[in-house]
């Protein structure tokens, strides 16, 4: 039996036709993009133009584009740069964020600032109200991720911005952060939205190689990590050509416009939907299966496609995870950065108990990912629900 | 003419036949090296057997090694670290250091740390006396390169550490951080030396890819970068495993051991050190050539024999390296992270002319440099020397 991957949430599978081709390009192009012989100035121009074609594929301008090394260093970019404020003051998380955002806000507090979590409702989304009524006076920065990593649910983040926008008229509104790690090629998405000041995107969530991401930058601000001012003083560290030009062609390949209905990687989104709507109706066929959130049903625009997050009753998701693995079907009950923990915090926000918390397992999909397997994985489900029921 | 390349302190050209390698076992291993599927627990494994051979090749152990996106990063994580602590202190650093640490330091003052640097000699070292000189007794980082990227001296850092220890005894000592970026796989080095606390290494400058480095920390240190918690919870971020790989292959290959004489990493160093005093002494024939520092002799244990720096008398850097570049010959004037800026921090610091430090370029070599290649450059800047004579 060939392997069924639905872990994509952790990482996806790699898009090898275009690592080879950004290899090659980092190859050709191996000056340091900062020497200003040819062989830099080459190497410039092409870290240059990998920087406008994402921002091309992302409806942003190119000063906007800064490359870090992945979604944990754009998160802990923007929330650093508060360190550079004269006067301290608070931070609003909510409590469904990566670890990356959620225990990085904490460690602010060592250095003065006051973090606030906006709670969750029980379906895993923040909502704007419960947005504006964490607020406070001394608010500097708000993060909330588009798209939860472990249950798929959609944040309202226009909504959000808009609603942060209203409430501060007059007065200093806070830096809006979205963490987009798992949004950018999973679900329409227009990060040019009037009020998002910055986006954290990984590449190794769409195919691309683990080492490179983006920290989309509404305007200049001022960095609390320095160096040697590459990108523009935002982040210091030599480009990573092999990294940009990677991320650019994945971007160009799977980001997901909103509204541009006609690209290839919004139809395949559209097909997801159909797929991860059948493979919830049909996993719902065994009375043991409980979607988490419970609300959440087939096919709901709350949610990612791509994510699904499933309690099988009395069937630690540990176990389940094991027993596919065994059968070459790679799923995750959480996180993967918290998967060797044993606590669940997004599923404690959302207030779901801790049997049934223990029991969760993750199916996340991607764009390689077929109706076939999916509906394989239901048959396989099924036949370890029996045994251990 | 073919390109001869003399850039390597700003980036190492690539060994392909160890990206290739670690290309392959990165797709081979594809999963995220975090989950508990088998997939999950293949990559774990093959990360896991990459700080292996970091470890026996650097001479440390396991659990020494913190995988990061590169020098920089390892650096501020070292840096960082102080913020978890209760009591504000000062840091030292010397006046030598890169931007990453010089201007890190100087961030942390944002943060209630004091910054005192140490002076450098006219020989741009950092003596022990001057280390112990500057001591505070709220001293809780001292931070000191191994060999400057713009000139090459080596730093008594053996010395420097065993001073702090004296100095210290019965007190708390502080810690002791090495940038060693331009050290590893140049000089003989031993970074097990009791008293070094942290070392920066990145794998770019040695042949690896960009987008990888180490932190190599003794004991178990609470970072202020939090995240997913992985790398033991000293680095959060999907792990690397291409980085990994491709960084444990050129530390095999490439790191110099102390004392470990008979492996072709020492031989190709013993053999630079010959080409680089032919060199000196070739550009030394040209009256306008003055060799910074003044006192470095052809042949000096003092220097890294893959970094000159020279001052061509009324030629200015700038436009010698076009020059060169115009030949296909690629040098800098300085540090590739400043090359677009107009200061020389590190020939200032060195008390050097400004009239001096605009003529002031870096010839640097590496593994696949050829004497030839060197004896080509000294004619060719001959040439120059005359046509702008």
């Amino acid at each position: 039996m060939s392997e069924i991957y639905c872990d994509w949430a952790a990482t996806a599978l790699f898009d090898t036709e275009i690592l080879e081709k950004a290899y090659k390009t980092s190859i050709e192009f191996a000056g340091n993009p900062s020497s200003v012989h040819q062989k830099g100035i080459d190497a410039k121009y092409t870290l240059q133009n990998a920087r406008k074609r994402c921002a091309t594929s992302l409806g942003v301008k190119e000063e906007n584009i800064v490359f870090t090394s992945g979604g944990t260093e754009s998160n802990h970019i923007a929330i650093l740069s508060l360190l550079n404020r004269p006067v301290k003051g608070s931070i609003l998380v909510s409590s469904l964020e990566h670890p990356a955002i959620r225990e990085q806000a904490e460690m602010m507090k060592k250095c003065g600032w006051q973090v606030y979590k906006i709670p969750s409702d029980e379906n895993g989304i923040i909502t704007a109200e419960s947005v504006i009524k964490a607020m406070k006076d001394d608010t500097a920065l708000v993060s909330i991720m588009a798209v939860n990593n472990e249950t798929g649910s959609i944040m309202p983040i226009y909504e959000i911005s808009d609603a942060l926008t209203n409430h501060c008229a007059g007065k200093r509104r806070p830096k809006f952060h979205v963490d987009a790690v798992q949004a950018v090629g999973k679900i329409p998405l227009d990060l040019s939205y009037k009020g998002i000041d910055f986006a954290s995107i990984s590449a190794h969530k769409i195919g691309g190689p683990r080492g490179i991401g983006i920290l989309y930058a509404k305007d200049k601000f001022e960095p609390f990590l320095r160096g040697g001012g590459q990108e523009n003083g935002l982040r210091s560290g030599t480009e990573n050509l092999f990294g940009a030009e990677a991320i650019s062609l994945c971007l160009e390949k799977y980001f997901i416009k909103k509204d541009d209905v006609e690209t290839a990687s919004y139809k395949r989104y559209l097909e997801q939907i159909e797929y991860t709507s059948e493979f919830i109706s049909k996993l719902q066929e065994n009375p043991k299966t409980l979607i988490l959130p419970k609300t959440r049903k087939p096919q709901d625009e709350r949610f990612s496609p791509w994510v699904v997050q499933v309690a099988f009753k009395d069937l630690p998701g540990e176990v389940l995870v094991r027993e596919l693995s065994s059968r070459k079907i790679y799923i995750s009950t959480g996180s993967a950065c918290s998967s060797r923990k044993l606590s669940r915090p997004i599923l404690d926000a959302m207030k779901i108990s801790k049997d049934i918390a223990t029991w969760g397992v993750r199916f996340s999909f991607g764009h390689s990912t077929t109706r076939d397997e999916m509906m394989k994985i239901v048959d396989e489900v099924e036949e370890i629900l029996k045994t251990f029921g």
